[in-house]
C-alpha cells in the first residue's frame, strides 16, 4: 500500500498539494447506510482553517469540502467518500525568491534530495494544509465512533514554558482549546509576543479518549499504542508523544507505575488506558510535542541549490504556534486509527 | 494485512508464544544472493535473552535460533526467510496461581477482555520474549544496512533519575549499553537497589543511526519518524518516543530550534536528523520512554475473573530493569524499519 | 488496505459513481521527474468513453480528465497524481422505474443484499464507468513501462462465434481493435444484428505484453498470472481468464505443453511467458472472456424490494458488445500490475 | 505486504522449500476460542501428500503437521497460529545432474534469472510442495466457515478428453475426486497410460461453494471473482479460471446469459453466484485449468548456464497428473479467500 493511505479496514488516501489544484481524501471502508452530518465536517474544518484562529495566521481561507462520491440521499453508500477542497482563492503569491533556496526548518532539502523536483509554491505536499484533508476523514470518523459513545477531545496543554496545570474539558472554548482558562490567557500573550518579535514557539497538545471498550488494539504490531503513534507522528509538527506518565514513567518504579485493580475498578492511570497494546476500558491519555513553526521572519542561513550560503528572510504571515490548529489534526488522526481498529474487531457490515 | 506482520517492502510477520512450542518469525522480501552472517544473527540474540545480562533475570534461556528456510549453500535465495526458537528448556513453572487472577501493569486483563482465553503461561503472546523474533529479523537487516554504510546502535541513557550525560559511544561495553561509563556505574547500583527491594525501575533508551543518505522516508503516512515510531512503540516496554530536541521543542522558539545551513553543511541537528518526513543526511536521533518492568515482587492489588479484590505476590526473578535488555530489541525494530525503507526506494533486485 | 485500491509499490484508489459529482483516481508511488504526457492519457480515456466507438452506446460523453495533483510544471512530483472526471454532462435520467426493481445480471441485487442502500443512478459504484478511472492510470502506467521498453496491447479476438484467426497487431485500426481485418467486419455485423434485436453479446479480448525481461513476479502469491488475473477479473465484465494455452492444456501432454529450450532460444510459448509466476522473457499472452452486455432492451423477469416478480423493460442506449470498449480497461489493468512489480523489484527512486 | 502473504483480514503467510528444513504457514487473523480439528486438519493434508493417491507419484511422505502457536487447552487464543511441516524422511537425492540445467516447464530459468541463485533441491519454493502449507491454512479456515454454514467442495471434471458429464458430488469418493463415476474411472486409465508412456496429462478442476450468504465481496478490486482468481492463479500449475459459464458466455446473448429472477428465485445461474463481484446468494462455480505436470520421463531440450543446449532425461517418480492432488489445494485457497471476506465484512471478534 502507498505511503499516502493510512489504516487497514477504514483506510484513508490523501493527496493534494498546497497551491495545487486542490487536495482532499478518499475513504474506503465506511460502513453504509450513516446519516453523515456534513455541516459537522465543515465545521471541524473551520477549526483548522487558516483564519480561523485569532492566535494563527491571517490568511483568510474558506476550506469548503466538496463531496464528490459515497453518499446517496444522505446517507453514506458503503463505496469510497471522496472529499475535496479545491484551492479557489488562491493569491498568486510570488515563489520566485525561495525557487532556489532550502528553507530551514522545511522539507525543502530532503524532498529536493529524495524527488530531484518540488513544488516550490507554498512547500507543496509538505505544507500544513495537507493535514485538511486529515481532518475531513476525522470527522467522518469520529461521527461513526460518537454513536458507540466513543468521544475524542484535544487540548493545547503547554506553549513555551507556560504549562496548563488544570484539566477542565469543559472550558476550553478558547483559541488554544486549552483546558486551564487562566493559562490559556498567559498562552495567547506568548504567542503574540513571539509573533511580535517574528519569531514562532513550540507546545504540547493532550489528547484524550474516553467510551473506548476495551479489546481494541491487535498485538503486536497493531498495539494501540503503535498505531496511534504512527498517526499522530505522521503529522509533520510533531517531535515526540507519550502515553499515560510517558518520559516520567524513566523514574518511577513498577510499584508506583502498575495501574491495581480491586473490585471497585482500577486504582490509577499510569499506563493511559493501554495494557499489552490492547484498550482496558480506562481513559486514553497521550500527548504530543509541537515544534515551533518552521517559517519565521527573522533571517536564517541557508543553501541554494549551487550550495551557496544565503541569508533568507522568509514574508508572509504564519502561525507563531501551530497548537491552535493542530489540535483538531491530532483528534481527527486517532479518530481515524481508531475505527479502523473498530471495523478490525467488529467489521462494518450486519 | 494482519497486526502481526510490519513493513510493506522488507516484511516481518511473528508468531509464538513465551511458553508454547515456539516462536520465530518469517521474513518476506530479503535481497537475494546475500551472505547472511548467521553467527552475527546469534549473538544479537545472546544481547537480548535472558541470563545474557548481569543486571537481567538469573534465568538462563539458550535461545537458540534455527533457519528453516530461505538460505542455500550460506547464501539468501529470495524466498522467505523462516526463523524459529524452540522452547525447548521451559521448567514446569507451576501457573496455576496466576490461572485466574489479573497481574498489575501486565496485558492479563486486557487480553481477556479482547479474546476471551488467554494463554497464563508467562504471559503468551504478551510476554518479552516475542521480541527475541525480532531481534533475530532486525540482525539480518543490519547486515544489509550495513553494506550501504548504515550503521545502528542504541544505548541506555537515563535510568531512574541516573542520567548519562556523555555520548561516548565506543565505550559502552557495559551491561547497559550506556555511552556514559560512570553513570552505567550508578545505574548498575540503582538496578540492584532495586532489586533487592522487589521492584522495578524504568528508564531511556537513545538510538542513532549514522550513514543514513537523505531521501529515505515516504509523505505523508510513512514520515520516516512516524514508522520509526510504529515500530519502536509496537515494542510492549515502550510508554514514548521522540525525536531530536522531542519534547523539549515545547519551550522553544523557531529561530533556535530550526536547522539552519551553510555550504559547510547544516550548523545544528535539533530536528534529529528528519526534515519533512524525510532523512536529511543528518545523523538520527531517536529516544524511548521505558516503563518499569510490571512483574514485582511486592504484594499488588488485583482482581480475579468474578472481579474479587486479591492481594498477589508475582514469584520467580525477573528484570528489575528492562533497559539492558531492550536496547537490541529498539535497534532491530529501527533497522527492520529502515531496510523497509530502503527497498521501497531502490527496490531489492538488480 | 481497503479494496478500492489495487497494487503495492505502484498502488491506485479509485472512487466514484456513475451518476454523482464525479469519478476518479489518486496513484500512490509515481516516479518524480517524470514527464507526463496528458494528453496521452486523454487519448486512451477516449478510446474508453461511450460515443467514442461506432459499435458503442450512443450517448456521448467527453470524458474530460482533470488533474488535481501530483505535477509540477509538466514533470510528476513523486506525490500523490490526483485524476478526477467530473459528471458534467449528466442528462436528468429518470431511474424512478429502477427504483425498487433489480436488473437481471446486475449488481443491483448483490449491492442492495451487502449494503442496504444503493445508488441507483445508472448503477451507481457498479457502473461500467467506474473503470474510466482505470484506464486513467493505466495510461500513466503505461508511459513509465514504454521507457524500459514494455508493450502492451488488447484487441477483441471473438464475438459470438465469430474467431479472428489472425494475429495482425498492426492492422486492428477498427472499432473492435481486432487484430483479423476480415473477421472484424464479420464481427461487427453480427454486433449490429445483436443491437436491432434489443440484445447483446459477449467475446473475448486477447492481450500481449512485449518487451518484458525476465523476472518480474513474486512468489508464491506475487505471481505474474495470480496479479494479472486479479487485476482483469475485478473488470466487472469478465468471466474468465487464461495464460499461453490456457483452458486447452486440460488435453495437452507435458512432452507438448512444456516449452523446452536450446542455445538459439525457447522453441514455443505454451505457458504464455511466465515460469513459476516469473516472467521468462518471452511474449506474455492472456485472454479474458467478455459476458454479453447485462442491459438489453428485451423484457425480463425480476423481482422488487417486497420480491414481487416484474417484467422489466430497460430504456436506454446500451453497448451491444462491450468488448470494443473493454479493451482499453484490460490494457490499462496489465500496465498497473506491471509498473506495481516493476517498483517492487527495482524501486522508484535512482 | 509481502507475496509470500495472502488475505488483509485473515492473513496467510508461507514459508519453505521443497527439500530445506521445512515448510509451513503463519495465520494471523484467527478468531480467537475457535476449538479447532487438528485431526481434520491432518486428514486434508493426507488428501494432497504424495502417496496419498493411487494415481500419484510413490513417493511416500508424511506430512505431520507441527503447531507451533496460537493454540492453548484445545482453543485458538486469536494469536498467530504457526503450524509447520518438517523434511524429515527426505532421501538424498542426487540432483547435480540439474545443477547447472534448467528442466522445461518448471520455473528453473525463471527462477535463476529473477533471484541470480537458486535451491535446486527438488525446486526450492517453486516446488508444488510448497502448497501443503495452504491446504493446512485452508483446513483451519473451512472449519471455522463450516460453522456458518458455508461448504467448500473441488472435484476433477476433465483429465485429457475425458469429461465428466454427470456432477454426483456425494459419488466421488474416487482418486481423483471426480462427481461422474464412470469418467472417473476413464480419467484413471488415462492417466495410467500417459504415466507408462512417460508423460503427463493436464485436466479442469471445477470447485463449488454452497451456503455463501449474499454481500460478500468488495467492491472494486475485492470483488469476489478478483480475489478468488488471485488466490487460485497463485497455485503453480493453474493456467485458467473461469466462473459460472466462463469463456462459453463469448458465444452467448446477454438474454440467454442474465440469471433473471422471480419470486421464487433465481431462474438459472450463469452467473456462478456471483453479481457486480458480491455473491448473489446462489451456488458459487469455478473451474481451473490444470496444465500437464512439468516433470516427465521423456527426453527434452535445453541449456544449461552456459547457454548450451542439452538433451535432459528428468528421473524420479512423479504425478503423471496432478488433479488428484491439486483438488484440495483448490479448495484451500477458496477457504482462505473467503474466510477473509468474511471477517472483513463482519469481523472476528464479539
Amino acid at each position: 500500500m502507498g505511503h499516502n493511505s493510512f489504516g487497514s479496514a477504514f483506510t484513508i488516501t490523501t493527496f493534494g498539494e498546497s497551491h495545487g489544484e486542490g487536495l482532499g481524501v478518499i475513504i474506503d471502508g465506511v460502513e453504509s447506510g450513516f446519516k453523515l452530518d456534513t455541516q459537522a465536517i465543515q465545521a471541524e474544518m473551520a477549526r483548522r482553517r487558516p483564519g480561523g484562529n485569532p492566535l494563527g495566521t491571517e490568511r483568510d481561507e474558506k476550506d469548503q469540502l466538496v463531496i464528490l462520491s459515497g453518499m446517496y440521499e444522505g446517507l453514506t453508500t458503503g463505496t469510497p467518500l471522496a472529499m475535496v477542497l479545491y484551492n479557489t482563492n488562491q493569491r498568486p503569491y510570488d515563489y520566485s525568491n525561495l525557487k532556489d533556496v532550502f528553507r530551514p526548518g522545511h522539507a525543502d532539502w530532503s524532498f529536493y534530495k529524495k524527488f530531484g523536483v518540488r513544488d516550490i509554491r507554498g512547500g507543496g505536499r509538505s505544507s500544513g494544509r495537507e493535514t485538511s484533508a486529515r481532518v475531513a476523514a476525522g470527522a467522518v470518523a469520529k461521527q461513526i465512533l460518537a454513536q458507540h459513545g466513543i468521544r475524542i477531545f484535544a487540548g493545547t496543554v503547554q506553549v513555551g514554558s507556560v504549562v496548563a496545570t488544570k484539566r477542565n474539558w469543559d472550558e476550553c472554548d478558547n483559541a488554544l482549546t486549552c483546558p486551564d482558562k487562566e493559562a490559556s490567557l498567559a498562552m495567547a500573550s506568548l504567542i503574540e509576543e513571539v509573533r511580535l518579535d517574528q519569531d514562532s514557539i513550540g507546545g504540547i497538545i493532550e489528547c484524550r479518549i474516553t467510551g473506548l471498550p476495551p479489546g481494541l488494539g491487535e498485538p503486536v504490531f497493531g498495539k494501540l499504542q503503535a498505531l496511534l503513534s504512527h498517526a499522530v507522528m505522521s503529522i509533520g509538527a510533531i517531535k515526540g508523544i507519550q502515553f499515560g506518565d510517558g518520559f516520567s514513567c524513566a523514574t518511577m518504579r513498577g510499584s508506583a507505575f502498575n495501574d491495581q485493580r480491586t473490585s471497585e475498578g482500577f486504582l490509577s492511570n499510569h499506563s493511559g488506558g493501554i495494557l499489552g497494546g490492547i484498550s482496558s476500558g480506562q481513559e486514553v491519555i497521550l500527548q504530543a510535542a509541537v515544534r515551533p513553526t518552521a517559517s519565521i521572519g527573522k533571517s536564517q542561513k541557508t543553501v541554494d541549490k549551487e550550495n551557496v550560503t544565503k541569508d533568507l528572510v522568509i514574508e508572509g504571515r504564519h502561525d507563531p504556534c501551530i497548537c491552535p490548529r493542530a489540535v483538531v489534526v491530532v483528534e481527527a488522526m486517532v479518530a481515524i486509527t481508531l475505527l479502523d481498529l473498530w471495523y478490525t474487531a467488529y467489521g462494518r457490515q450486519r
